[in-house]
Parts: structure tokens; C-alpha cells; sequence
């Protein structure tokens, strides 16, 4: 292993705001030290690579029910734990402010500079009716198989 | 490592129909691509391995509180997000008709197949009052020290 | 990787009472197998180190908000399933009184002695205004490097 470059692969399952921002301080500090990191969103963890602005794309009912459900992008997302029927989120996102933390929006940018992988689950892009049109720029598109190439080959494989 | 098998673990925690699910798709994945797979189910995610039937065994007040409180089986929990007292679960349950997935319990059945090893907690057996008539079969049944063994040989470890 | 010490991370994220059982009894398991162990809290998992009586700091208008909402201390943290308006983890802990488990805070403690080294992430502690004189004895202060340090040399690396 001395020789190899590290790894770190996190599956970004959650939707939350604060699981999201916590993935993502963990793939730019570990690509700050140089490891390969692939960040593989599936779920619900999709929603923070939704665009923000609503956009129009041929689904079925259920589908568009989900579409109108789910948030789009991270900064609409809420709170795993006090989230205060979305209090909590506006709480969070002012003490961040005062104390001038990244948003997951910026976090994601700082990510994608620095040649973080983000990969959209595409099983679940055809279960919940997500396209690519809805998804952020930016992106590859894959499967489990993808993930399991990548997290085999490192060690800090988390689940987020 | 490189004659060595690769090797996967998860440690399923939670008992979510979501989050089941994806460590059986990842679990199967992994077996598909040839890793020695472990699930040892732990708390809540014991829950995943009740069978759907009611069985009558003796337990004290408090376990029979937790029995009956407890999902019967991968089919019966809840979402971990959007779960709208249980309409979540239903809706999740058409996409995946409509778009042919795999149900829980058929990912469960395929895992068996692939001889991924299923471990059930036997402190939170003790703790939650839950007997092995009460649990499918094919289980093993075991401690943290044996899921430590597994995953101390392997590198794609998650807790789900 | 024959000749070196086993090393298991984790990363404590929720403030869960049965997440921070099950982190501290795989802790505990893995130093008992000679690994070197390191947990590092975040979020809401810095919640468990607290120290349960109150403690009076100068903090602005919301840090001091977060300070009241947020449980003071492991035995005060809510399940993160079946909670049941604060019913369930009397539930548990009467449970885990019959059988005779560890409490999180017997558990904390036995973690200390075995020499499981303890990290407050210090961005945490300066988002949600919390102080180095709120937090339990014994503890580490450091960032995400310092765990991506760790985990990156080790392969049991749980985000719970």
C-alpha cells in the first residue's frame, strides 16, 4: 500500500444537510491530502445534486410526486437531528455565517476543484425519476459496481 | 493484498426499508464481484431478519413490549425520509414494481444465494428479547468479536 | 499490513443514545483485540461528551440556544428510533439494567482505560459554541486532518 495512492470513497445516502456538509468536509480535506476520493450519492443523498430551479421533464405520476417532495440541491435540505419544522437549518446556516463556514453549495464547488468523483447513482435516478437534466453539472453516472471498484481499491470507505 | 480475497462487511444498524435495501444491494454487488461478504445485524436492523409471522415465545413484560412494538421483517419497516405515517414505504414499494427492483426480501433470498454471511447480534437478541424461532433461518449467530475478525481482514467496512 | 498494528476509526456523528452504545462497544471490542481506536465526535456525537451538569460560559445569543437544546451528556440522548417522546430510552435502559449492559457512560469510561484516544472536532465546538470547560476529562482536540490521519492508515473506519 506504500506505494499506491489513498483512497477515500463516501456513499452519500442521506438527505440531510448536515450529514451532506459533513461528507463533504471529509472529501476536501482528504483530497487536500491527496487521496482519491469518489463521493457516490444514492438515495436520498441525490437530492443534494438537484439543481434549485424546477425543471420541466416528462414523468410519470409517481415520479412527479417524488420530484415535488424531495428538496432540490443541498441547501434546501434538512436537518438530521433539530431541524424545528426547518427553524433548525436557518439556526445552522447563521451560525455558520457568523463563523464563516462553508455552505454545502460552496463545499460542493470546493469539491469538484479539487477533482473530488461525484457519481449519481443511476438506479436510483430511474426509481425516483431524477434526469440528468435536474441533476447539477459536473457529474458522472454509474452504479454500485462503480462504487465497489473504487471503495476495493481504499480503505476509508464511508457511509454517510 | 493482492492474493488475498477482498472482503466486505456491514454492520446493519438501522432498521429502515431504505437503508436495507442498499447494504443488500451493496452486499450482493460486492458478492457478485467475488468479496467474502459479512452482514451482522445489530439493534434495530435485527429487524430486517424477524420473520413476517407472529411466533409465540416466553419473554418478560419488557421484551414483549419490544416484540410487538418492533416491525415483523424487511417488509414492514419504515423509511428513513418520507416515510408519511407509512404512505412513504407504499409509494416506494410501486416505483420499485413499476421499474422491476428487487424487494428486500428477494435481495435478502439472492444474498443467501451468493453465500453472503448473515449475522444476527446475539447481545441485542439478549437485550431486545428476541429468540432464534422468532429469526429466519440460515442465520449464524454471533458477537461484535466475530464481526471485528471479518472486518479487520477487509477494507470496504460500513455501518448502515 | 502483517507487521503493523490494526486500527479502527470512527467518526461519531449522531447524538443518538443507541449509535453511541454501539460506537463505544465496537471501540471497546476492537481495543480488546489490541487495535488502535480512535473516535472522533462531530456534530451532534459531540453531545455524548458533555458533562451532564451545567456550566456557565459567555457565549453569544445563539451558541447559548444551541447549548440548551442540545442533551448535556450520553445518558441524556434521545433514541434514534422508537424514541417515543423520551419513553424509549427508559425502555432500554430498564432492559439493559435486567441483562446487565454497559451503560454509554460505563462504556466511555471503559473505552478511556483501554486507551481509545477521544477527539472533540474542534469546528464543531466553534459552530455550536461549545467550550473545552463543558466537555468531559481525558478528551483530544483536533480537525478532520487529524482523523483522515488516522483512518488513512487503518481499514475499520465506521461514520456513525
Amino acid at each position: 500500500m506504500e506505494n499506491k495512492k489513498k483512497r477515500t470513497t463516501i456513499i452519500l445516502f442521506s438527505g440531510d444537510y448536515d450529514k451532506t456538509m459533513a461528507a463533504f468536509i471529509i472529501a476536501n480535506g482528504a483530497a487536500a491530502y491527496d487521496h482519491e476520493v469518489t463521493i457516490f450519492a444514492t438515495f436520498w443523498g441525490l437530492n443534494a445534486f438537484r439543481k434549485q430551479e424546477r425543471i420541466s421533464v416528462k414523468k410519470g405520476l409517481l415520479e412527479k410526486m417524488f420530484g415535488r417532495m424531495m428538496p432540490r440541491g443541498a441547501e434546501k435540505l434538512a436537518l438530521s437531528k433539530m431541524n424545528f419544522m426547518g427553524a433548525g437549518p436557518q439556526m445552522i446556516k447563521r451560525v455558520m455565517k457568523k463563523h464563516n463556514a462553508l455552505t454545502p453549495t460552496e463545499l460542493m464547488d470546493m469539491a469538484k476543484e479539487q477533482g473530488v468523483k461525484l457519481i449519481a447513482c443511476t438506479m436510483t435516478m430511474d426509481l425516483l425519476g431524477l434526469h440528468k437534466d435536474e441533476l447539477i453539472d459536473g457529474l458522472e453516472y454509474a452504479g454500485v459496481a462503480a462504487y465497489l471498484g473504487e471503495a476495493a481499491e481504499g480503505n476509508v470507505n464511508l457511509f454517510i
